[in-house]
């Protein structure tokens, strides 16, 4: 697959029905890209992939190097083969600005998908990740209830994540969808706040091509009802 | 790219809003499929490509044999290489039906993509056809006021379209989407409701990829709000 091109397994929609039974092999997804994040069977923490290599963070804050031919499952997944076409020196003083200043890197992007990278010291980032279902077919928005959240200061680390426009909620996640993992690829999880101690490195690139591959032979997802979008995946991914 | 993957152009979502100026080149478009259907710059009448033939049906009744290499731009287009794997003989009372139809032919796909294709005589199919916008950026639901609708009786023809589920709704379109053309090819449009003589024969594929492709270097889309799928959406495409 050429640079800068979207490859998605599932939809978010899926997570939020509690779909997390079956999922694409790690080595099959890792295939499409080395800029990625996602998530695990019975979504049991949080994946992100850095410069081609895959690491699952547990909510216990332990954290473990994947084997890219084990035997890893990803019921929902985002990768891409990143190659920055903007990169920046920048402040960021939160989650909230970091939106409009990537917009101001990229102009015209509101309408379409981003592959986001930043990497620097961060006076605070604060991650959840997800414990993992309690029982099968477990909604997002209750595991949720009980995620664990983290508070890094002054941390050396890389955000790795997407920006997607408003069309893409459920497909995807509508905004900055980022995870974090620090420099010596020991911590992480799901970016909820952040604030740079200083200047970080922000790179971007916008994707004009998706490609969407949906769960064959699951039963889960073919029964699940992949509605409300726009209502309950805020809460969970906003 | 392999059969039964859909490959889609922008978005239904941005000829609701009106973007309808740039598109992809029709050669470009049919080196994804033979089975497909779409719209043209301005919105000016209805494309369907059935066996690898595409055709532009306009709101005057005429048709015209687009030339594969030729200068036609579509805003909007979906299309696969089409390899059925149901086909039967039935009877279909009307469009709703045949929602149900399909889906006993294909069970557990309601979440899912399908491609279908219709072939036998119609008691009736009706179709409208989109007259073009009056003025840039004119607005589907505003074009859907002047479209032209016609019902032909005792006809033989194909209905080549797509089921997408409701996920995809401003992606695509929510359900049944089909296009009609008359055996001669001589008519046809986007269909609003039929019913077969006897039976007919239908065909069926899931489809489990899909593939969109997003404008580039398009100022309307890149401006355009791109909400209210299920709202707008509904009246003029479901």
């Amino acid at each position: 697959m050429a640079h800068n091109q979207m490859f998605q397994y599932s939809l978010a929609l899926s997570l939020m029905d509690g779909v997390a039974d079956k999922g694409m092999p790690i080595s099959e997804f890792l295939k499409h890209g080395d800029h990625g994040l996602g998530t695990f069977r019975y979504m049991n923490g949080e994946m992100i992939v850095v410069d081609g290599k895959a690491y699952q963070m547990l909510s216990d804050g332990s954290i473990v190097d994947l084997d890219p031919n084990g035997d890893a499952i990803h019921p929902f997944a985002q990768i891409t083969h990143f190659k920055p076409e903007v990169t920046a020196k920048t402040t960021i003083p939160s989650k909230e600005e970091l939106n409009g200043i990537v917009s101001g890197l990229v102009p015209g992007s509101k309408n379409h998908l981003l592959a986001m990278r930043l990497d620097g010291v961060f006076k605070t980032v604060t991650v959840r990740t997800a414990a993992g279902q309690e029982y099968p077919r477990q909604r997002l928005i209750e595991i949720g209830k009980n995620q664990v959240s983290f508070t890094f200061e002054n941390v050396r680390g890389t955000l790795i994540g997407f920006r997607q426009p408003h069309y893409l909620q459920g497909i995807g996640v509508h905004g900055d969808h980022l995870h974090f993992i620090t420099e010596d690829r020991k911590r992480g999880g799901h970016v909820l706040a952040l604030q740079s101690e200083g200047e970080v490195e922000v790179k971007a690139a916008q994707m004009y091509t998706m490609t969407l591959a949906l769960p064959k032979a699951d039963e889960d997802f073919d029964k699940a009802e992949l509605r409300g979008a726009h209502e309950e995946l805020k809460k969970v991914e906003g």
